[in-house]
This record gives C-alpha cells, structure tokens and sequence, in this order.
C-alpha cells in the first residue's frame, strides 16, 4: 500500500491536534509526518502511530517530499507558506479562510462536492459553522431546492481555538474559587475588547464589516454558496459565542423551493452521509453539544414544519468544531485524494 | 396618598423574591403586605419596605382586605387560588401560563398595550420571551407592519425557577472540583429525562407538542398575536436552554410590510419605551446577558439589513429574565393600575 508523507503545520493547535489523532485513528497510510509549529513549539516531541516525531520550525526545507500538507495554523501562516507547499508538489488542504474565496481554490465539503477535489494544489477546508450547515442542507437541496436559510449559530469557543478553551475554563475555575480571570481571547484576540464568555453569550465571532455582520455569519453566506454553486442562494446568518467547550450549534429555518413534508425530510437526512438524525421529541431526544463532542456526525433535531411560509421547515443541528468542523473535514479530503491514487 | 395591601403568592421562588425588591426600589405605596407560599416556607421572615413579614400559608381568608395580588408560584397554584382572590376583590396579576389564552383574560405588556389594563379580575403576564420580544416589535410593528418573524432564543436557566439556577452553579462547581452533581430540574422538573445545562445547550424549553413544538415556542406565537391583536402573525420560534443565569437572549429575523432603513429602526428603537438600543460594531458594542442581568430594559443591538428578504432586518436583544420578564411587568401592571385610581 503507498503510503503519503505528510505535514501539519500549526500541529500543536487544537484542530492539529486533532487531526494527528484522526490520522491514527482513521489508519491513514502515512509516511513520514513533519510537525510543523510556531517557533515556541519548536523541539516539543509528540506521539503519532506509536513513533514520537519533533516539531520543527516551518521552512521551504521542511516542505520538501511531502505529498500532503494540512495548513491548521492561522490564515497569515497560510498565505506565508502556502506557495512554497505547493511548489514542493504537496497536495495543499488549508484550513483557514486565506484562499477560500478565491475562484481557482475548491472549497470541499466531502460529502456535498468531493468530486471537486484537485489532482494538486490547494484546497480550502470550509469554515466549521458553514461545513455543519452544508450537510444538513445537501439532501434537502438535491430533493426540494433551497429557497432562503435563516440561521442563528451556538459556537463553542474552540472555534477560536486552544487558548479560548482554556480561557472558558479558567474562568468557570476562578467563578468558583472567587478569583478573577481576565478575558483576553474572546470575542477576537485581535480586537481590542474582550469579554467573558463563563455564563454569557457574546454575538460577535471575528471582526465586523461595514453592514454590521461579522466576517462569521458572511463566510456561511458566501461560502454555502459557493460549495452549492450556487451564488443567489439566500443565507442571512446570526452567529454567537456561547459557553460550549467544542460543538457548534445551529438553528435553521429553511424555505424549499418546492412542498416537502416532516417525514420526507427526515428520511432524506437519515440517508445522507456524514448526517445522524437524532429526532424524538416524545422520548426528548435531540442533539446536545455535550454528547456530539469527538462524534464524527453531524446530528439533526427538531425536524418540524414552519406553517409561517411556503415549504417551510425548521431544525437544530449540532456537531463537534474541531473534528467534522475542520480536522475530519480536512482529513477526509486527503482520504479521498489518496484512494483516488492508490 | 392611597396604600394598597398586597399578597404576593410565591414569595420565596425567584420571581416573587426579586418582586418583593423592586416594589421597594420603585417604592410602591404598599399598605400590608402578605407574603403567601407552599408550606413548606411558612414561617419564614422577609424583610420588605423595612418591616418583616411572615410567610403565611394561603388560603381563602389571606386574601380577605387585599388590593392587588401577584401570583408567582406555578400554574397549578394560580388555577386552585384565582377565583378565591378574585371573588376577595383583588386585582390579580398572573405571572403563570394559566389564563393566558383565555379571551376574557388580558395578556399585558405594559409599553405594547397598558390601555387594556382592566379595572378588577384577572391580568395575565406574558411568558418572559414573549414579553421581551413584544417590545423590540412593538415600534417596528407601529410604523412598517409586521409581516413574519423567525426568532431561536438564548434562554437563562432563571426561566426554569431558583431550583434551574442553583442546578447550574452546583453543576459548575463539581465540574470544578471534579465530583458530579446529577441534572434534576432541567429541561423541564416534570419531565422523565434531565440533562446537565453545564457547557451545555438544551433545545427544550416546557414539554413537547405533537407537532414537534414546545409549549415556550407556542407561548412565543400565540401570545404575541394576543398581545398585538393581530391573530394571523407569522412567527416561528426556537427556544433554547444554555448556561446563563438570568437574561435571556434572542435572535430575530424580521419581515416588515413596508420598507425601513436599518437608521429608521434604530431611530424608532431609541425612542421605544423599555427598550435600549445598545448598537455600535465599530466598538464592539452590543447586548449581553452578563452585563444585563438586574437592568430594567430590553437592550437591542445587531441592527440590519437582512437583503435576503423584502423589508428583512436581523437584531439581537437581551433582558433579564426574572426583572422585565416576569417581576418588573407584573409591578409596572399594578403602577398603572393603581395610579388611575389615585
């Protein structure tokens, strides 16, 4: 069997992190695996497939003979490095937002449009509230059409990473012990206020536009569209920080283009891949962040009809942020490009 | 200047401590005050307007003499004990789902529609939801008509009564201290199922219709249509529980009939009595339930165009749930009330 030399950089992260774990756990065939960090991280030994590989510092060198490179560390460290990866031959699966929109890069949902994965090159992984939308929205776009989508998101703070979880414990620790724990992270560690998170809702991830939405709600706009190929399709999303340490929720109201009933829905989700439908209000079972955390799925609930508009239809969807929300997204693309090789 | 007696019936759950506070604060000309709960508060002693009162048990002669009574205690108690107090003479304001719905019954938000505070019998208080959601609308509604509204809230565990909110900081603390603490209030006390609310969020709020609705998300519905006069609004809603203490947030998509700026809405927002419009992205200005919580106001931020729609506009708004949306509505009820018969 081939086996793929790969390169995680930014692999001390949380979605790294997780991806080194899926690597191992999924049976990817690897060969060599360069850890790729910051300089701080630089000299850290970490365990995969049972053999302990040190973390260097990224460099053109430490490119050469890969034939994978998963980019999880910010979008600047992408743009830095991304053209050295690709000039090295490396299939390139990039993580961050840096070339999502751009009309040559695929943006890859695996079970929405995996047959758009590239030979070579780059390839963007989605953003996590996008890609857990977009599995939910497939199976009702292929039968029904998709008309409009009016989202509110329940992200938990490992979408802004390691140091946002830590910083909802420490101050869930420091509630209790009476002590103070000063936000620092949250909403955006670049802006210049800061709020906690411990028993609040902060409706702001990453930075606002000029029309008062945040970059958040306009790439589940933007890119949506994109995956569908679709660029009329009607999104208008609210997105809010909330103290969950690692699944994202979502509230959708869907207007399809065409009458579909509770039942049809339901049965459509229930077939589609990488969908879980945990759906019974009688037994009150629905999708909690607290039991989808390190599940592959995304779960759907709530499945009822909204009589306010022409085929109308509301649900509830949660699934893990830093699994199918970016590293099994990644990690899935690499498994089908390679498949395609082997 | 005229004194009323008042029976708070109760007193010791969380709306009717924080009720007990605020006819202080606003200094409402009491005369006596009869603190009435289950048996197993009588006895206690409550210090309000600088006297101490003893819990009494209720009954058909504690109502005997008395102006105005706020029922604060659940449903069940306010079915058993209405007729007892109406029959007494006192005006009865109903915190509870219990007459909501019924026609002869008026569900009043004082800023929406304080005219139609009755002289004698009962006054229902809306679903705290539905009461912050009604302010946020009600100067929309006046100047562009509404046509839908799609809400999916952010709920406090303060909804769910004192014991949710002391489920939450136990769950909290032995999260912290590494022991357990079982989940035995919440979704719902008489539900067979509980879940922790801990880095959580719980799609249930009330029980479960058969249509796959809860009892909230229909109380959000069908006592907005009550409280606009208005029995064809479109609204669908989606309640959620999360680990908040006691503000309430929501997230509204709003179709109006007629055009409006995102500057007109604010405008009109601004000038809305209980409301405050709390909107400036530039500076990260938005509402939050942690800095909310024993404020009067609705706080409105998020203001704008959602383009996806005819005349859509998207907003955010948080209040606390046990002040505006429960004790500071039942008082402002017995203000207006009383003030007319000075």
């Amino acid at each position: 069997m081939k086996e793929w030399n790969i390169a995680v950089v930014g692999a001390t992260g949380a979605v790294g992190q997780e991806l080194l774990q899926l690597l191992e756990q999924r049976a990817f065939p690897a060969g060599t695996v360069k850890l790729l960090a910051s300089p701080s991280s630089v000299g850290r030994r970490i365990s995969v497939f049972g053999s302990e590989w040190m973390v260097e510092a990224i460099s053109a060198e430490a490119f050469k003979g890969i034939d994978i490179a998963f980019f999880c560390a910010g979008g600047s460290i992408s743009r830095e490095w991304m053209e050295t990866a690709v000039h090295a031959g490396a299939l390139c699966i990039d993580n961050t937002s840096a070339f999502r929109m751009e009309e040559a890069v695929p943006l890859i949902v695996p079970e929405v449009n995996g047959d758009r994965i590239p030979e070579h090159g780059i390839v963007s992984n989605p953003n996590c509230s996008t890609i857990l939308m977009a599995l939910a929205l497939k199976p009702l776009d292929d039968a029904f059409g998709l008309r409009r989508v009016v989202v509110s998101t329940y992200q938990a703070v490992s979408g802004a990473g390691a140091r946002a979880m830590q910083e909802l414990e420490d101050q869930v620790r420091s509630y209790v012990t009476g002590e103070s724990a000063e936000a620092k992270v949250l909403p955006a560690a670049d802006d210049p206020k800061h709020y906690p998170i411990a028993f609040n809702a902060i409706p702001q991830i990453d930075s606002f536009g000029e029309d008062g939405y945040t970059k958040e709600e306009w790439k589940m706009v933007r890119e949506t569209r994109k995956i569908f190929e679709n660029p009329a399709l009607a999104i208008t999303a609210t997105t809010v920080r909330l103290p969950i340490f690692r699944s994202h929720c979502e509230s959708l109201n869907i207007e399809l283009r065409q009458p579909a009933t509770v039942q049809q829905c339901c049965a459509l989700l229930q077939q589609a891949p990488g969908v879980e439908v945990m759906d019974d209000p009688s037994q009150q079972v629905y999708p909690m962040p607290l039991y989808t955390s390190h599940r592959d799925p995304v779960f759907v609930g709530r499945i009822r009809k909204d009589p306010t508009v022409a085929h109308g239809i509301n649900l509830w969807l949660v699934g893990d942020q830093i699994r199918k929300g970016a590293a099994l997204n990644a990690l899935q693309i690499a498994e089908i490009w390679s498949n395609r090789r082997s």
